[in-house]
């Protein structure tokens, strides 16, 4: 079994709040995170699937190909946009655009997507925020 | 003489946008900058200075007081706010926040009180909008 | 379940060195680690928890509250110390300061901290010596 | 439990190819990667290996061992070579050189030699054929 | 004057040889960068202007169109090729590919292009061979 | 004109302490740098010379050369060293060893061999104590 790794990068904007607070308490629990002209990160997404090497090409999985779908499934919905403002998941405070449920939407994008098209199975997504703090999901609970 | 360069990351959010343009020049010139929502980055900035080492503690400058005017100067004006809604000199499309456009700007903030407080003389200031693309300041014309 | 991490840099001296050993012996295990007058690094800690995001915050747990437990049990002690000389763990040649064994003292300081004050569950703690070196430790045995 | 982790670079060419497929086939599986000219990467190793740290030095293992291993089993056979012309494993197209193929062959080589001088388990073998590539063999299946 | 830089990466083999020297001679100065069928590296190539930001669009060049002309230039001659073999000023000996005459080379393949569909002006070309060498040529003599 | 650059890393360790002064304005002065315990570094040095590249090797200078130089005159002497304690230049407190007379001394170790033994002139040393601060000396006042 081998654990294979694409990497890329997006840069988007986004900021934390929970409606059913009052902006004071918003304000206590994220601080400056919200503020609601948003602010904004250069992400790197990491996507890792896993397989055994097809015999003929020594690939797990073809790597134009996962990138095709992380480009189509990710990176043409958050690249350059407004996490709260236009992206479906996250608008209407129904998920917190954190780094945290930023990895399980990214899985949840690409998982249908990774199981049609490969042999190859995801195992995991990795989601840097700033080079210090990432977070990272494997699927299931 | 030596150069002794003070490196600081921030996050901000900011669109390409020129008041006097129809939306589809905006978008023909500016492309998906120009999505108003905002996008963002990890900027880093790298603040050198030159001048002498003081032969009784070797320093240049001292780095604590170089890093506080940072701070104070530049990221507590840019960090974690959206460039074009926040900061005065992006608003009202005065400045579009280019990343050649923002080293000008932290130079005309840091200058000043560099030159107030230190022996030493300001000398470049480079942005990284992304670990691909920076600009860089060095002063007069 | 989503793994979050928190990295964190500190830069400390240490030696290698066994109280039980003839010099010569130090020496010939140690080589030039083993000089006494001591040698550094920039480490890079990275702290990982693990568990589900709050649905009212998005967060695994608090990152200002995880980075105030890394700074006040790991950082406080080690940055900017010499960690033979200093820090009790290490001193008096009780364990030797390797990256190894600074990854368990890292995990026996942060993990009672961790366990008091949020849902998350310590899961590994990384220690970077150089870009070159690094160990983890997971817990247990 | 500790896993330690020792990184390596070197610089070698490679082509992916199948002998059984005519030229056409090769160039639409593969892209410019089919170019039997060769192009080249700066790739990164990574071995981790497992155990418990020696009580009277601190280690999981002796690193300049590790690196000498590591020296002799991988890079005094990769390092500035042509991977399918001058490589055993990859020759005579037995195995195309992707990164997959290359880290279960890195396993391979290092192995024996770790397991015959040392008390650690090899667990681990990452190579980065990019910073944006990379594969991952555990052992097993 | 701002200095705006973008930076770009490919992958390509070379070796270094020089025709009117003996075999012996070429290993003596060259060492294992003689080994005729070649190695390679990621060479990372920063490409840096100079001039007054526009001041409707705040760029001192349009970075979409420096790209463009980066990867027509540079990456779709060098990018997956075997520089003495498919790549004219390298071929048939005439320079050999150090990273010293690669910085020579991408400028002169560089600047007629910006200097003729951009204000700006060429002033730095950087190329890294690994992280640990690059060269800089700065054109003139 | 080429700039041929040469990255080296070392560790070391180092305090910043004037004995003119009471301990109380050390401390005032240095903070925690006063530590008289030591801490460390991972530094990073580059070393940049100029000169046109030999038409027949390509090289502005052989890099084995410029290595071996950098090894004997600058890692020999602080690799693994207490520049307080261990190396004369710092010694005795004649000069702080802060990065900015780092670069001034590797500077003055560096010059007389490489002027010796290559046609290249130095012309940039470059220290980096960690990622976020660095000095530079190009010789002269």
């Amino acid at each position: 079994m081998i654990y294979l790794t694409r990497r890329a990068t997006f840069s988007a904007s986004h900021y934390y709040w929970n409606e059913s607070w009052t902006p004071e308490k918003n304000q206590q629990v994220f601080g400056r995170c919200s503020n609601r002209n948003g602010h904004g990160h250069n992400y790197t997404l990491e996507v890792t699937v896993a397989g055994e090497p097809d015999p003929t090409t020594g690939f797990v999985v073809d790597l134009k190909g996962l990138k095709a779908i992380i480009e189509e499934k990710v990176l043409a919905a958050w690249d350059h946009r407004h996490l709260n403002l236009e992206v479906p998941e996250f608008a209407a405070s129904k998920r917190v655009p954190t780094t945290e449920n930023m990895a399980i939407s990214a899985w949840e994008r690409l998982q249908p997507a990774i199981e049609a098209s490969h042999g190859a199975r995801l195992t995991c997504v990795r989601i840097y925020e700033t080079p210090e703090i990432f977070a990272e999901y494997r699927g299931g609970k």
